[in-house]
């Protein structure tokens, strides 16, 4: 007999929970549900809401997403939904009398990447739409998490806050599996997956070797005074980072204007 | 008398443009808005809108930002809404046929706060709710950004994915404030300290209407079979970040060769 043993890759996102106190307006909830699934979190709480995860408006904002809707746990107090939870951090867009442990969403994300590790659960606090969490409430937290805002208009509504703060949990997540054998990163600025293999040194030689004499050809370029021309198409084909089917159109393109020259 | 001058530091966030093609619901838009402010990003640009940026389902998402609304700027055309941008960057959920450059939302960031610095403006571009960019309009970008998300369930609210990129852009920008002395950047993908202004993406445009023209008179081009030639030479030149000499440098050969060409 067998057994097979596989890591499930999905334990840190599974040990998230966000927790939703006292939430006026349904529609919002629809919409975090939305987005905590988009980003693959899914254990939501709602704590005392004013209405239910079926009203309508939830269930057109969540556009998908109403398996979180109908999953989610309703609480009558934030204790009942912080239970099992080892670390509990709550939004908070305020300085506080009493400061608190505060960080920041991504600060917040690598936290709840190290404590998931050991299988502990973790709250995501976020308050009323109106005024957010209550001291009471901010005091029941490990820590605060402050989503940077323009001073002038920092409230965020609060789908947007749960968004952000669940993107930078997937962020810490996928870093974790990228990092298990961590190849490093070979800053590739275009992005991996070209279609096609890079051009080498020598294709680009031959390419410029063309160039030049077509240039030449159609009296763009007089090689009594070459100026800084040719430095400047080198500069712009080298750092372009081409690959051989683009050096083969543009040896083409060459090619069909020789042919179709005066001469 | 006195003079004081400070340094403005709101320029990179000002230099920031968001375009919307075509939604659908504008409290959707509303909900940009929003986000935007958040932020502290204002310029929003409306291409083709479904409904006016004053429609009252627009007013009552934005939620206090509804100066951002009426300063918007309705466009009938991509284009138009690019104009003056030296960086366009799409948001991307789908892999091409016609792989593009492609970046991160924290990638992204990083790059607008490079190209910023020389007082370049950047467009960020979202597609329709239902089903994004069309592949044209992707063909018109500089890059592509993609949002990471659960690939069950990955298509974002249109608020939610401008909330994400406007968020990752203030810290970018938070950092370019921090940052102020510290060593110079290595990783600047267009080269510091360019020598020549940047080409917009009209520049640019005019250009492949050129290169196009060109290309089929010298019969390198069928009209009746375009395949990919213009898309991958768009990819080319789009990706290289064209100063407007060379621009210039490639439009005089054009018509160097125009002159050349038998009829």
């Amino acid at each position: 007999m067998y057994y097979v043993i596989y890591r499930v890759n999905h334990c840190m996102l599974d040990q998230v929970r966000i927790v939703l106190v006292n939430t006026s307006h349904m529609g919002n909830v629809g919409g975090v549900a939305r987005a905590m699934k988009n980003m693959g979190i899914n254990n939501l709480y709602l704590v005392d809401p004013e209405g239910t995860a079926s009203d309508q408006s939830a269930v057109a904002r969540a556009s998908g997403a109403s398996d979180v809707l109908q999953s989610s746990v309703v609480c009558q107090t934030l204790d009942e939904a912080l239970e099992g939870c080892s670390v509990v951090i709550g939004a908070s867009a305020r300085s506080r009398h009493i400061p608190w442990p505060l960080c920041t969403p991504r600060e917040c994300a690598k936290k709840i990447s190290q404590v998931t590790e050991h299988n502990n659960q973790v709250a995501l606090v976020f308050g009323r739409e109106s005024r957010g969490l209550t001291n009471e409430e901010l005091h029941r937290c490990t820590m605060h998490v402050h989503i940077p805002t323009n001073a002038d208009f920092s409230s965020l509504n609060l789908a947007a806050a749960v968004q952000i703060l669940c993107y930078e949990v997937r962020l810490a997540w996928e870093n974790t599996l990228e990092s298990k054998e961590k190849t490093p990163q070979l800053d590739n600025v275009w992005g991996v997956d070209w279609d096609y293999e890079m051009a080498t040194h020598d294709d680009l030689e031959h390419f410029f070797v063309h160039l030049e004499s077509t240039l030449v050809a159609i009296k763009f370029l007089d090689p009594k005074t070459p100026k800084q021309l040719m430095t400047r198409l080198r500069r712009l084909y080298q750092r372009t980072g081409m690959d051989k089917v683009e050096v083969n159109v543009l040896r083409g393109i060459l090619a069909a204007i020789d042919k179709n020259t005066l001469v």
